[in-house]
């Protein structure tokens, strides 16, 4: 029996399928080579049982054996922390990948999810605009001058930034090429590719029980 | 000669003064009860050097010996492996540490960051006071059940929490009083006044060599 467990919705609706957040779990333990389930909880009802695993009413959240975690960057951190294949063992290497990994959910996410909910809002000036190119742009800088961020390999960091810019309007934004051949090369690796039609799949599935 | 160094600027305006984020480093020292110093970097002016070692122009970064990390996140996930105050050794009270760690940065200040950003720049509506409202009213929950966030203790995750919380604007956000009281609480210790204190002293004396 698999003690990995990744938790995560029952359905969605199309538009957020391959890019609900579990995803970054199935393909950091694609990565790593480990054994892992996927198991479901209900979209529609997101109840006291759901709050008490996740306390924002939010996916995915982690179960490794006795432990739970909620928060995929919680969830990432403690996976990479058990193979080598997502963070390096040596003392800079390690905390490279970390800066990187919370780089990419506190100074990038921050700026891209918020700038995202702006515009399907339908602001007429989107204000975030100029501090989303600003952090793109420092971003460009860094990966037109080295292809990985950590350790001179693929580690975490590079499976949570590539997930964070691949949305497709902030991937584009601008034409920022190292930006783009950075998010392309790693999203085809075989371990994303994998992790992606799963959750589409496993989503296109649960179309068929509702109908 | 300490190892430990917390980096920021030589100088900043009076509105920042005691929100600058060395402020959690040095608060996490001074829990910690490690031995540390604080030395800094132009405010005015951050060139290469500075994006060698902050990539988005910003600051703290820490270093520790030979090791360097930017974002305030990494810098207290490293410090709280580095002591038992900040970060439980049981794999369940370190879970939770870190799950809530992320979530601070990633649930919470995802939100009030940009949320408060528009707020200055002058938005005529804010669209992102209704996810602020859902994400402090689920805040506020947790904070009724329970006074800390990890362990039944004070951990590294409740103190990055109140110092995401504690923006007077959000804090009193709607009266929440669970929420009051938890960052009241935790802003009453005397390690994050003396953190604040310094860094208030730090800025206040740079006024006069600038003057």
């Amino acid at each position: 029996m698999s003690e990995l467990i990744v938790w995560t919705y029952d359905w969605v609706p199309e538009g957020p399928r391959g890019f609900v957040r579990d995803l970054r779990l199935r393909w950091a333990c694609e990565e790593a080579g480990f054994d892992y389930a996927v198991r479901t909880v209900p979209f529609d009802d997101r109840g006291p049982d759901h709050l008490a695993r996740q306390p924002f009413g939010q996916v995915p959240f982690l179960s490794d054996g006795d432990l739970k975690l909620f928060e995929s960057g919680a969830g990432l951190l403690h996976l990479a922390r058990k193979s080598e294949k997502l963070m390096p063992r040596d003392p800079a290497g390690e905390a490279q990948a970390l800066e990187w990994t919370i780089a990419a959910l506190n100074s990038i996410e921050m700026v891209t999810v918020p700038w995202w909910f702006l515009e399907i809002t339908g602001a007429p000036d989107n204000h975030l605009t100029p501090w989303l190119q600003s952090r793109l742009d420092h971003m460009e800088r860094v990966l037109t001058e080295r292809d990985w961020l950590a350790s001179d390999r693929f580690t975490v960091a590079d499976l949570l930034m590539a997930d964070v810019l691949r949305v497709s309007k902030i991937r584009a934004f601008g034409h920022r090429t190292a930006t783009e051949s950075y998010v392309t090369r790693i999203t085809e690796r075989p371990a994303f590719k994998k992790a992606h039609a799963d959750q589409i799949a496993q989503f296109a599935a649960a179309d068929e029980l509702r109908a």
